[in-house]
């Protein structure tokens, strides 16, 4: 199964692609679609949207699998990746691609072990995991990456938000 | 000039279409593009930039006028309707629209001439300056229709945030 990682946001969007198969993992290809300051908002959440539709469009994941915006101190950015977040979402469902949604401290758990972990052990393990001789850099591609494996790794407690419903494990 | 106003949100999205020729106000339709709550969300967006786009085509509006979202007690209304925005302003850009972003104060100033005016004597002076027959319904129809006004009456306070630079009178 092909499992595509995705970290939100609108000046980076990491991504991730694996393979995951009887329970071995297989690095595909990761980076970042990036968008400069200067180019006009609206214009920038269309490079993603075309630059994520071509990327789902060469792979034909199985899943997606993104992270979870939550609230913080600063509003704006919190309303602009949102809207990023949106244009990702669209280019899933206008491929036909199942979305999974999870918190930061579900793929510190999933792929550390422990819900707390620094972010360098959460780039440990996934370059380990993957077998990759160095960490992944940019760190949005890295959190893209993990993103995917937590996904690999999930049992009856994902919930597909697309469905609405639980779902069995390995799927 | 054909503007198209929007009212922002996932559940129902408020729409109004008016012609501004000479100091003269047409209306020429308006309405809202609703999604069920049973529906999957990336489904929702889905409808929500189908819908758009298609009347964007049928109009062919010279500028889209969109509230801004703001931060409110709601995180998660916040954070979802941002999500719907980020596909309406993806259905501007992909029709090659102008988008202008104005906030509930200046919508207000503009209509009513009031910053503070009730969303009551909003909609009055809606169905005057429109000429209408009664207040349009639902809310955020009327609520789009202002939008619509306020960019018809846009001044030199008047910022295009899609080519980032203030923008002359009439435009």
């Amino acid at each position: 199964m092909i499992i595509l990682g995705i970290d939100p946001g609108y000046a980076i969007v990491g991504f991730g692609i694996i393979e995951y198969n009887s329970n071995r993992f297989r690095m595909i290809e990761y980076g970042a679609i990036t968008t400069d300051a200067g180019v006009p908002f609206n214009r920038r959440l269309e490079i993603i949207y075309d630059d994520l539709t071509a990327l789902i469009e060469k792979y034909r994941p199985a899943a997606m699998s993104v992270e979870k915006v939550f609230y913080n101190s600063n509003a704006k950015t919190v309303i602009d990746v949102s809207q990023a977040r949106g244009v990702i979402m669209l280019a899933a469902q206008k491929t036909h691609t199942r979305v999974f949604e999870y918190t930061p401290l579900q793929v510190k758990q999933s792929v550390v072990g422990y819900g707390r972990a620094e972010k360098k052990q959460v780039q440990d393990m996934t370059k380990r995991i993957l077998g990759l001789t160095e960490i992944p850099k940019p760190d949005d591609a890295a959190d893209a990456l993990a993103m995917a494996i937590c996904h690999a790794h999930a049992g009856s407690s994902c919930l597909d938000p697309a469905a609405g419903m639980r779902i069995r494990k390995g799927i």
